[in-house]
């Protein structure tokens, strides 16, 4: 990690892979309100998606990362806007984006649902049963990627198997230039872990990462997510 | 809260309102499984349970303190048990309270419901809705009362609305001894704020604590339950 970071900074600005771009990051997981009490959320600590924000920041980016709920300081000088929902994502996200984006890196593990019927008070426990209607919520990445509202952008996905078949299907499914996806059943790495392993897929390539800390892997992902731009968009 | 300290720290041992007695406190949220990913929770932060936890080991308690997932250290001199689900939660209050207990507090916020079916694979976003069937905890501190496992039952009640009502028929309801109201749709105090104001409620009386430190209304609190503890098992 370290090494990675003296490298980095020794060299030249014009060679650093994001110098000068503008780039948006998502992060941690969202909260879903059932009432004023309750809500569904998921485990994401959030830790790779600061990661990759600190990483493009020290890599030359202006980073702009919104936050769902994590308890993380926002890395140096990376401008962060924090949210709770998938909506309040998504308006944050919009916002960044409407002042033009060289690259979207989507790390937030958005709720996909939401509860149809936000409670005003606490529900009270009255049944032994309850049905909890959910609906889903706006697909942020496929939103962004769709509208080509940023020129590169690249997914995160989570998943507990078939990873690579389900990598490749949002790839093109969301129409993104790169995914990077790890097994979350392997509780070594991934959510709330300090080390992390990935694989990452791009329409004419792929690449693996071995286990290592997130600072260091968010380190060698951007290089390759910069170097990948350069090749889409030839200057 | 230091001036409370010193008076409860300069007082006789045999005169601390809880010295020598078993204590099993309940603290923070639990989290119900959706899948390997996502679940259910609450914005309790433990920081009530844990300061009445702490309360209660200067009062001269022998104190377990049962967890759901917080960020907060375990209180010095406290013995901590860790649980995650409501059903966790439930089997470790029974284990402590299976070699007696002369007073239960219970503040966690324990989840009134768990998914029926807790998947064991992340569910993938099929559809534009879905239900989620919950079903109904066991109601672990009406659970203890009513077989009456601890001899003195202190609950806590987070309403948005109603308190005294609310407040009063969980008390009759769950054959408690007492319990501390608080409104929490005041976002001053109550869930993850540093201070609290509570009414507390038992079957001949009522007091009502402004709104204080935690730690200082902890101290307060559990006096007054030392005290009404007293008049109720009278030696």
């Amino acid at each position: 990690d370290i090494l990675a970071r003296l490298q980095a900074s020794a060299r030249p600005l014009s060679e650093q892979v994001l110098q000068g771009l503008r780039v948006v990051v998502t992060a941690g997981p969202t909260r879903e309100a059932i009432d004023p009490v309750r809500y569904i959320s998921n485990h994401s600590s959030g830790r790779m998606g600061y990661a990759m924000a600190a990483a493009a920041q020290q890599a030359g980016a202006n980073v702009v990362l919104v936050s769902g709920p994590t308890s993380l300081p926002a890395p140096a000088g990376v401008q962060r806007l924090d949210v709770v929902s998938a909506d309040d994502m998504l308006a944050a996200v919009e916002q960044s984006l409407a002042e033009g984006c060289d690259l979207f890196i989507a790390t937030a593990a958005v709720a996909d649902y939401r509860v149809r019927l936000k409670q005003a008070h606490k529900i009270k426990k009255s049944n032994d049963e309850l049905a909890l209607e959910l609906v889903a919520n706006t697909d942020i990445l496929a939103h962004v990627a769709t509208r080509q509202l940023a020129s590169y952008c690249v997914g995160f996905a989570a998943e507990t198997r078939r990873v690579e078949h389900y990598a490749r299907d949002k790839l093109e499914r969301k129409n993104l230039d790169m995914i990077i996806a790890n097994d979350v059943s392997d509780t070594r790495i991934g959510f709330n872990s300090e080390n992390n392993a990935v694989s990452v897929f791009w329409h004419d390539g792929t690449q693996t990462f071995p286990s290592q800390p997130k600072q260091a892997l968010a380190s060698a992902l951007i290089e390759l997510i910069g170097q990948q731009r350069r090749i889409k968009i030839k200057p």
